[in-house]
């Protein structure tokens, strides 16, 4: 059994941690640090575990955790993962860190977007972007995994076939993302409350959102050039799941069936991405509670544009789901092992 | 592997056995009966079931069936079921009926409160009621389980223990239940648009909804005395969930720990009731997805009165969960087998 | 005009005060109070309000506020109003108090359920319980009023006449309340984020709700007797509208008719209570935005009891709305001033 | 009294006609049109006006109706109106029509997107596009005002200044909308389920959607040129509430200040459109139940783009509350009389 401690295991990321993990054949959660809740029984915090999760929240101490456990999994503000983590950690134990610390390899980029300093650089170039599906051979490999971001998992992957192969002019790629409340996190503000949020819906972060570096940077791997773009994210009254809409001019005259075999070309093959049928669009609820991601796309000759559609879970494939992928991809373990969720519906 | 056929696969209900039983190690869906979609594929009436199921849907054949399956699971309006099992059916097919056509042993009190016929009175005696918890020896003998309502599992096992060791005065009793609108079905009826039912709130079937002589005999075999109660069933703005408020007077002085011992009495060791701590009560998200039935009760000594209050997931415990918990038992497999789902929350 | 000054304007029992008044034809509100946002723009604070409040959030300050205005509304926590009242302020001004603090006549009742020492008692006698169809002489002439909670004014309202009247058995009263999410105040408090309320249903405060010596008092009042019942507030997914489902014996044999007599007798002429036809039962959503109690019964003579549902939008009719029904009969004006405001559906 | 016709009163926009009448100083509605409904109650079919309505609905007969009012209103599907308009008629009454018979100009164009044949086409060229911050002057002197869709009155508005100053490139132009279910209408369908909207989210109409044409016709006024964008609507959990946010390549370098003073040249002394403070965007909730449309903007010098966003209510300014400010101006009425509804929070 690999053993497994969570830092953040009481946010919404590390409690989807909890759920996936206690279902999966080849772990055992050792560890569920939680810093506001020490001493406190895991299950008083999320009543759903009651009889489920025996353990109490212990501290943040990586070093002891690296004595007691194979992979460490950090659900955590960023900053700390990168606060943390040395050279003696990093060779006793395998992290994946949810935040966004080790995801992008420019550290002045991070810095600025971030607005904090980077508190071990060093490990940037060794970390791997653990987007599975384009990343899977070198997150075999890696012992620092930086796991993506949930608009960014779900911006990336739909775009992604058509960047690499250079159907899409990059400088008028435009994303439009819709989020539900659980990516603003547990935190009790103000602008959460359910009456704030319920019956409501408005864009935040415009041209300023910290997913948009990253986005551009990994779109600029598969495109190979700079990219530049707009992402916008909306908070929508919904607990779970994330919807982009991409909208990017054509390179060239193209069918349906040309830019189909182009998605198949990357994702025929792939468990967890779902390329619907001819005219089904994505609808989060048909990917809640699982690691999916649904895609399609429609191409408008008016316009000389295409217009992709991505769906998934934020908390499975945007956080916790993508996260025991990776793990399962760096102990060798079957890829899809703990994360055959079928989506709740309705 | 345990062949399975479904009839009424497309209602809620049966999407939700859909989704159980593909998880389930022991058995196969061999047929997915939906008469409104015959000949379409199941995943394009369920689109989060794409790729996760190839098959198209069938008809409502039962004699067919039963030459090609080991169960069927009747998921189907009032009647249905009754109007197509006979004797050589039966004989070949245990059938799981989540209707209530053999719910009730009176079948003039069926046909008075469902207002129908029954059109095969001959196999109601040989009916087992499938509450698992309360009837499991006779359901494991069965070939014929009436699967009960969702309001009835969770008013009724809510309330078991202290009607059956009479510490309430059942001519008192009272139960308030809530319900989150899976529970209507999935017809396009008009009351049931989000327009209707967002951000409201309402009762229905005051006095006169046919879930209540189905809770009257069950607690009226537990208690063993004839019950006649107050049931008011309530709409609730969410999919799913069920939360039961049960008062009743006090047959007698107790404590805490009286009533507490009386519960653990029954339900100590039963896997999916969960009486929570002292002070924590139900809450229906966190049994949501699961099979659990969530309790807990306060005793309040200015009235002289307690008050139970249960949760439960109507589609799972309160319809396909303990539908295939009582499959599990007929067959002799583990009891818990596809049903280790643990509460998604958020 | 009337000046109107208001303590606690940004919760949102206090911002429905300023959307009503905003229209009111009588009214202009001088002085919004707001320990939080102090010399904040109030539409910085409720941005609906932008270009329609131009004011800036001021301080408690009642002495101050005694001197230009000729109204104030407390819409704070309790203990605030007793604590600043004295016999100045109340020879200058009329006040009109949101909170608890002069609502319950015996103040060790209150202190009990209340947890806290009352400030000045010696205004509990004089205090008028603003319940306006019960009360409307006694208001019209009152210098200080405890306006009624939101949860008493439906369970009150809903029993009223029957209790008047002699019709229920007072000591089988139970009341099984559900209350939107607004009722639990604009607090940044983690239950109360949208992910922990939504897809979510629970019961809090069995049989300990503050609001329950409060509705004991007043239909001990109405039936001439001491009552003491079980109270059970539930909290549900939307933003607001509470539902009350009472349930009582029946002190003697009664036709549908008979207690509909008994209704009109006292609601025939209230503008703002609407008994519904017979067989139609209340939902929140259609009295959403207004001042109206809606109310419709069910005789069981299955087990002789009753069941009255009744509902209300609790920031109007349990809050603001029922303020300024006071205030208009304060100060001699239309009844209706300001409230015939047609519910919003959907 | 103005004398008013509805036909169609019993969809969501004509029950907000109702809705918005009731309280208008002005008006009285004589005619309760509704085919669904003939001879039953008006507020047997939506409660929230019992005591309200006391009106009977009516059937759809136009020539009747001129006779008796002095304005009708048609909220109907496409082609109900085309169909009964004709010269006697128009010489009676006036028309407002909330359908999009007489929206576009150009009957080619109509008859593609919509997909049926003109019955009327006579009276396109007299129609006055009912947007009234922009065609206040014609609306006027109507007779036949073509109420704009709920889409494209946020869409529109939203760009309008920009377009009509050159400061964006229309080719470019992207409009990502969202919308609350009302704006799918009261008919019984299955995707409009209460289970099938709820915790959903999702995009349709792609490229297709049959807003869009009415859109590029009046950009395409405001530009002086012909205007192709692509425009994509998505469904949101919500009752009420369009947001749309729009994307274009600016044609110049400016500052905040620059557009600021564009959007308040034309903006400025509109009662009903509220350009938000610096940093401040719209949210759907701050103008729930009212005409207002708020709107802002943020320049992103990264792309050169500028992203505005806009929200209305899709019921008000989207439908019933445009339709009484054009009817207001058409009759010499204040334009705001009926319409001073202060947004609803929470």
């Amino acid at each position: 059994m690999i053993k497994v401690g969570i830092i953040g295991s009481t946010g919404y990321a590390g409690a989807e941690l909890v759920r996936i993990l206690t279902a999966h054949k080849e772990t055992e959660i050792v560890w569920y640090g939680s810093r506001s809740y020490i001493d406190q029984k895991y299950a008083s915090v999320y009543q759903n575990m009651f009889q489920i999760v025996d353990a109490v929240c212990m501290d943040d101490n990586m070093e002891e955790l690296a004595e007691q456990v194979d992979v460490i999994f950090t659900a955590t503000p960023q900053g700390l993962c990168a606060s943390l983590v040395n050279d003696e950690i990093l060779s006793k134990v395998k992290i994946i860190d949810l935040s966004a610390d080790f995801r992008i390899k420019d550290v002045s980029v991070y810095e600025k977007w971030y607005g904090i300093g980077h508190k071990s650089p060093q490990y940037i170039e060794e970390a791997v972007y653990g987007l599975c599906e384009i990343n899977r051979e070198d997150v075999k490999k890696a012992r620092l995994v930086a796991n993506p971001g949930c608009y960014t998992t779900c911006s990336i992957l739909t775009a992604y076939p058509l960047a690499k192969e250079g159907l899409i002019d990059m400088s008028t790629l435009i994303i439009d993302a819709k989020s539900g409340t659980s990516g603003a996190g547990r935190g009790a503000k103000l602008p959460n409350l359910f009456c704030e949020v319920n019956e409501n819906m408005k864009a935040y972060g415009i041209a300023t959102h910290r997913h948009t570096p990253e986005i551009e940077e990994q779109l600029g791997y598969a495109s190979g050039e700079k990219v530049v773009l707009n992402f916008t994210p909306h908070l929508v009254p919904m607990n779970r799941g994330i919807l982009a809409t991409e909208y990017a001019k054509l390179t060239r005259d193209v069918t349906y069936e040309d830019v189909k075999a182009v998605y198949d070309k990357y994702y025929a093959d792939e468990t967890f991405v779902r390329v619907l049928e001819k005219g089904v669009f994505p609808e989060t609820k048909w990917v809640e509670g699982s690691n999916y991601v649904d895609i399609n796309f429609q191409i408008d000759p008016r316009t000389g544009r295409i217009i992709m559609v991505g769906a998934i879970d934020n908390l499975v494939k945007g956080a916790a789901g993508q996260a025991v992928q990776n793990m399962n991809l760096m102990f060798g373990l079957d890829e899809t092992e703990g994360l055959k969720l079928v989506p709740m519906f309705p």
